[in-house]
């Protein structure tokens, strides 16, 4: 009867989020997962790989091409609002802390996966790159893609799990975070290697560094002046400081995106200089966090779904070659984290919680690998094992943890050494 | 260098999030005016109006057509969120216990200006309206846009001029809520037999008040049994109560937006449904508002004003005709509430200041007029027309009213007479 997109565009997204809820409700209750991996197989759910393939009609009725547009775009700009908010949780000074232990399991746990990856793309290269896609681009991209840990995702299973407090748990969440950051680093210039000229490269370089620069001394002491005012203010947050921070954070987006490196990565630096326990971010979290995680999330995780197609893979040489990057996924941040765990001084079993927990790559690999499709690095085939990938190392987390943790837990308190 | 839209999408939504809160924070500080007028005025100056008259090139820069058909649907889910907050303020109980007076002054605000309008679309239906439109649909739209009241616009208005605690605040207010209530009965009407076949209006009528039945009698107990169990709760609320609200809130939308009347009806609907002074629909309220304030509704105005072009109107006939609109809309929106405040037995000054007060149409007026060039019922040089009466009557509330109170203030307390 209407033919205006409005009416199907509200549709998707009442059905998005109901099954993102219910499903994060269900993996939460019956499998004592985290419910952002429930939302995340939603997603999945509402894509070609199962309503498309089980009631097409449905599915088309559900999210007619034009409706998807728009909720791409929806998810899109949900996406850049959840990476300030992930930013804005990045505590770069307790990181520093924590010293030695922290710096040298972030740096293997990102270091192995990203050379095992790297090799892997030899084998991956020929049979599954984009075309026209350099390999050098190619090696680097599927590098990065072994070696993101979701922090997020991280933090909650700490949390629901209770290794939140122990020693293991700190070193996790911190390394995760430098790691992270510096993944992100990472990616920011294969995206800028992959999606400029030759010419390009030069200027993508410049004006990134450019951009840190202006986020370092300008926006930083900025930001730090409207946090110290917004401290001495008793009132909630005012709309006007909300605005200013809105627009400061839509046009870091921006600028990254017209620059060349995707608007995520503006959005999250922008939340980094922010101090992270001030009054003005929590009020700024308090604010936006519930609308973006309940409403524009789950967008993204359909939206991932609707690109992820398990049709897609075919025969048993696809399969050994997804089981392929799962094994080598796993040794490679499973493995660094295990060896630096030991190297640090921590016991066999804290050293296998740390190696576990760095495996978590959830929602932050899914945004990579959205990226590397978006690029045209990675095919679609490829696109579909990576996410399989990501789900499976996800969801094996906390089961294994339980199980390494046993009924023991582990030792109380900070990382072991002194800082230094 | 870069084409996927969502960098533009981001610089757009930045620049209008900009130029509402700056105009807004200027209207409010030199020409005393609630911001809200000044954020429509940064809409109307974004788009062909103003910027696109003076630099083209920078417009198209800004906003290039395919970002702006997203900022469009991200503007119309956020007026869709919008309404469902403004549902959620109704106070439906103590506008029935305001009693005879409020009834009286709300049904003469809203049938005088209605008749005028009805009247004066005999002379603009020649001239102005669109090409198929039926000339009953076409008065009857006319009729609802003279007697809308900007019920959200008034109450900000009575709080900056502090004249929310008086006699003449609480009956406006009151008046308001049921003028406006009314007056979005009457447009969906109008709606449904515009958009629908003439076949199709029986089933559009038929659905309207199934809708209609299914919120009474189906989200209304549902919601207040939510609304009970989360009034024990002590915690913030849980981002599965919220995400039920959201799956409600967006299939009611989708609902009337499939009906064929538009999805604010079923978003204004399911917010009235609720109780709004429950701590469900404040905590509600306390996640949602700022971020539809600051970030979506400016992209409504702007939508608005891309599609008001003041340079549509040519020669005196035009003008003449946009001010014959400005002083019927004014005569039957102030003169009928003169009247009957005179009636129930307020003072000369009293029912002046209800009579300005009720002439304020502001944003619901251009809820209405988008829905009315949306139809095809308007064409976009009456839009234009009706957008102008809209700010001028918006515009000129606050000084007159201002002026007929003098230094002097209004009587504190009810309304005169017993409650009936």
């Amino acid at each position: 009867m209407n033919t205006d997109p409005l009416a199907h565009v509200l549709l998707a997204l009442a059905l998005i989020t109901l099954a993102a809820r219910g499903m994060g409700v269900l993996f939460q209750r019956f499998l004592r997962q985290p419910p952002v991996i429930g939302e995340i197989f939603a997603g999945l759910a509402l894509g070609p790989s199962l309503l498309g393939a089980v009631a097409p009609g449905l599915q088309a009725f559900i999210l007619p091409t034009d409706a998807a547009l728009f909720v791409g775009m929806i998810a899109k700009v949900g996406v850049v609002l959840f990476m300030f908010l992930v930013g804005l949780e990045l505590d770069v000074r307790t990181s520093k802390a924590q010293g030695r232990a922290t710096f040298i399991i972030a740096y293997t746990s990102i270091a192995v996966p990203f050379l095992l990856g790297a090799l892997l793309a030899l084998a991956l290269y020929p049979l599954y790159a984009s075309q026209d896609v350099d390999f050098t681009v190619f090696s680097l991209f599927i590098g990065v893609s072994m070696s993101v840990t979701a922090f997020p995702v991280l933090a909650r299973i700490l949390k629901d799990t209770g290794v939140q407090r122990t020693r293991v748990g700190g070193l996790a969440l911190s390394s995760a975070a430098i790691g992270d950051a510096s993944a992100w680093v990472l990616l920011a210039f294969v995206a800028g290697v992959a999606t400029a000229e030759v010419a390009g490269v030069a200027w993508t370089v410049l004006f990134a560094g450019l951009f840190v620069a202006s986020m370092l001394w300008v926006a930083r002491p900025l930001l730090r002046r409207l946090a110290e005012r917004e401290e001495k203010n008793t009132q909630p947050l005012s709309q006007s400081v909300l605005g200013i921070v809105f627009v400061a954070l839509l046009l870091a987006g921006a600028a990254t995106e017209f620059i060349g490196i995707h608007a995520l990565f503006g959005a999250f630096l922008l939340g980094a200089v922010m101090q992270h326990d001030s009054r003005l971010a929590e009020q700024i979290r308090a604010r936006m966090q519930d609308i973006v995680m309940v409403l524009l999330l789950p967008s993204f995780f359909a939206y991932t779904g609707m690109r992820t197609e398990v049709g897609l893979l075919q025969g048993a040489s696809d399969w050994l070659m997804c089981l392929a990057i799962i094994v080598v996924a796993t040794i490679g941040k499973f493995g660094g984290s295990f060896i630096a765990g030991r190297f640090v001084g921590l016991s066999w079993r804290e050293s296998g919680a740390i190696g576990i927990l760095m495996n978590t790559r959830g929602l932050m690999e899914l945004i990579v690998l959205n990226l590397g499709l978006e690029m045209g690095v990675i095919s679609p085939r490829l696109f579909t094992m990576l996410v399989i990938m990501a789900l499976i190392t996800t969801f094996a987390t906390t089961p294994i943890l339980n199980l390494i943790m046993g009924r023991h837990g582990f030792v109380e308190g900070p990382a072991p050494g002194p800082n230094v």
